[in-house]
């Protein structure tokens, strides 16, 4: 029989696995990546004072009062070429000529934008507008201070790391290596999809929707074996697939049938220690997790709706600890609020996930269960999300507002 | 001047600009493309009623009426073996074992699951539960109906698609190639990261954002040069880039100021015609949008958060005309509410864009408005999303309710 636990249970082993090993890469592979080490400013961003506008540097002082009727009068020191140091200060009576992004003289502190000046002649422009000090300025240090962290290991890497990361002059960061995932499918009526099948005979499916998950949530998937029903052969394949995966994701035979060796192959490989025969879930109860060492080795169920939704309620959270990933903001599993258009009925004692379409309706969502069995691919294909109707509930009512957890 | 458009109306030029090309690929490189041809079921799925069970197959009336008290007494008639055909038809007496997955044999329409039975000996089984027809068994055509459409080009193909494909027996889909967009980062200041800056110099920042966002909506990004400030420079680099990109980005000099020739680049290349030089929002006004042949054509801010911000709001939509996506779920553009914290004020004229961080508060989200000029990347860094303040408000009030765009 089985021996049953709850989902929490569950994922409260996910501390029981440390993250893999790490690798240095160039910032144009790091998208998405999850840092292994902070990003640490090393310098002040900028180094020097920068103009945020054209028009001219000076110093504020010597605009206050300045309006349309009562122009303050500059005297044009220089004009400042960008990516050079300008060559003289400003004066009191001083404004130089500067472009967005050019270095502000010594002297000067603010900049007054082109369109509030006037040239009188070649030396001279009237300024109509007062500014104040750093006013169009960037501030040495302003956007990124020596010695701050300015990305914490553990987080995804996004285009604003990147972009802190080239302005620190970093070239490559230390990222988590992506964690390889095994697959194996078993099942005597499974055939590869390069195979026609015989009647009695189906293609396998779970290979390319557990794949393409595992993809999506940043690991590599490795596609070890289809294997028929049998001890010997499951065990070969897990065997080998422990030698270089750092996860393993064995399809189908996870319950206690007459073709069920998934918990007696896991309990004879070395080192295996079982957490779960068994989640009080619906569907999936017949998912298995093992340890072998650092090894999450999971038993999925065969039906194709079932073991996608193990996997992104249960399997995902393991394979971003083995990725490195910390402290996931709350708001990036993406849900949306929506109105159940009808009843669903649950049983207590499981925590049951519900598929569901949505539909815009004027201004808000209406989540439509899908029915069908958890071994048709349609109801996953037709879904948009999940519903999670919990433990000791029994039931949603219609109109209800829920969480749709989308995919 | 510039020559200002709505966002809304710059938008509307999306389909001015056609889908690219398509290739073959194998599944397993599929994960997030986009379709280029419907996936048609050739086939049913399955092909053979299939038992969702381990049981018996029966036919349903035989277990009519049966109970704890009054089990219906059947003879075992074969036992199944997975993925073959069974061998004997089944009688109004008789049960063949099967296991889940297996094939239902002929005259019989349901399965009793094996915890409703017991065997009596080894030819006879006593039924205590009542099955109905079909009950526990997948009909043909049931998950999959031959000759429908099971995923429309234009969509992105998620793992479920896969599973389909897989089902059906496809190896390889057709799906729209990833346009390639060239970047090109101008500015006198500006020196690639792997060089060390003289004082008035600033890395290269633009050029790893931009890149990564590309990657992040399913481009690829093709670093073309930095360019000094120089008409024939930039000239010289966007004809070399419109040879092979699908969309190009020039980084800098998008305004009308001394340094600025994107406009007048843009206006020489052939074919070159002008949809926007100037956009009505904040930040990212001295946005260029032009069209050359296919080839959207973009000169963004040389503002690191303004240029991050306007391929956000605007770039993003014609990069995935170009990839062909089509009918993208409204859902799919992740936002969350949150509860402003303090006054925003937005001048009337122009969209406005507000960086926030979120938040957690008990059950609901504070959105933080962030200070900071444009130019900064550490704006960026710190924030979650967006908020947009549209062009007729005067700002937000503290305590409303706003949908942030998550990055």
């Amino acid at each position: 029989m089985l021996n049953v636990i709850s989902p929490e249970v569950l994922l409260s082993h996910v501390h029981d696995f440390s993250s893999i090993d790490i690798e240095y890469l160039p910032l144009n592979q790091c998208t998405n990546r999850i840092l292994a080490k902070d990003i640490i400013a090393t310098e002040n961003i900028p180094e020097f004072r920068r103009s945020t506008m054209d028009g001219y540097a000076v110093k504020a002082v010597s605009t206050y009062g300045a309006s349309e009727s009562n122009p303050s009068l500059l005297f044009i020191k220089e004009t400042i070429e960008m990516g050079k140091m300008p060559e003289h200060p400003v004066g009191l009576q001083d404004a130089s000529r500067i472009s967005t992004g050019g270095m502000i003289p010594d002297g000067a502190d603010s900049v007054v934008m082109i369109e509030y000046t006037e040239a009188i002649d070649a030396q001279t422009i009237e300024v109509y507008k007062s500014v104040a000090p750093l006013q169009n300025v960037i501030d040495i240090g302003e956007d990124i201070t020596r010695d701050t962290i300015q990305r914490k290991k553990g987080q995804m890497i996004r285009p604003q790391d990147l972009g802190t990361a080239a302005a620190l002059g970093i070239q490559k960061l230390w990222v988590y290596k992506k964690p390889v995932v095994g697959i194996i499918s078993t099942g005597d009526e499974i055939v590869p999809i390069s195979q026609n099948p015989e009647i009695g005979q189906i293609r396998d499916m779970n290979q390319y929707t557990l794949a393409s998950q595992i993809i999506q949530n940043g690991g590599y998937p490795e596609f070890i074996d289809n294997v028929p029903d049998n001890f010997d052969a499951l065990y070969a394949a897990c065997k080998k697939a422990i030698q270089y995966c750092h996860m393993l994701l064995i399809s189908g035979g996870s319950s206690v049938g007459m073709r069920d060796f998934t918990i007696d192959v896991i309990q004879k490989l070395e080192c295996a220690e079982i957490i779960a025969h068994g989640v009080s879930i619906q569907p999936g109860k017949p998912t298995i997790l093992a340890r072998v060492t650092n090894i999450p080795v999971w038993g999925l169920p065969g039906h194709v709706a079932s073991a996608m939704i193990v996997f992104h309620i249960l399997v995902q959270p393991f394979l971003r600890q083995l990725a490195g990933e910390q402290n996931r903001p709350f708001y990036s599993r993406q849900t949306v609020k929506a109105r159940l258009i009808r009843n669903v009925a649950s049983s207590q004692g499981r925590e049951e996930y519900v598929r569901v379409r949505l539909e815009q309706n004027d201004n808000s969502m209406n989540a439509i269960p899908i029915q069908g069995k958890s071994g048709l691919i349609r109801t996953m294909v037709q879904a948009d999300g999940l519903i999670i109707i919990p433990e000791n509930s029994e039931g949603l009512e219609q109109e209800t507002w829920v969480d749709v957890l989308l995919f």
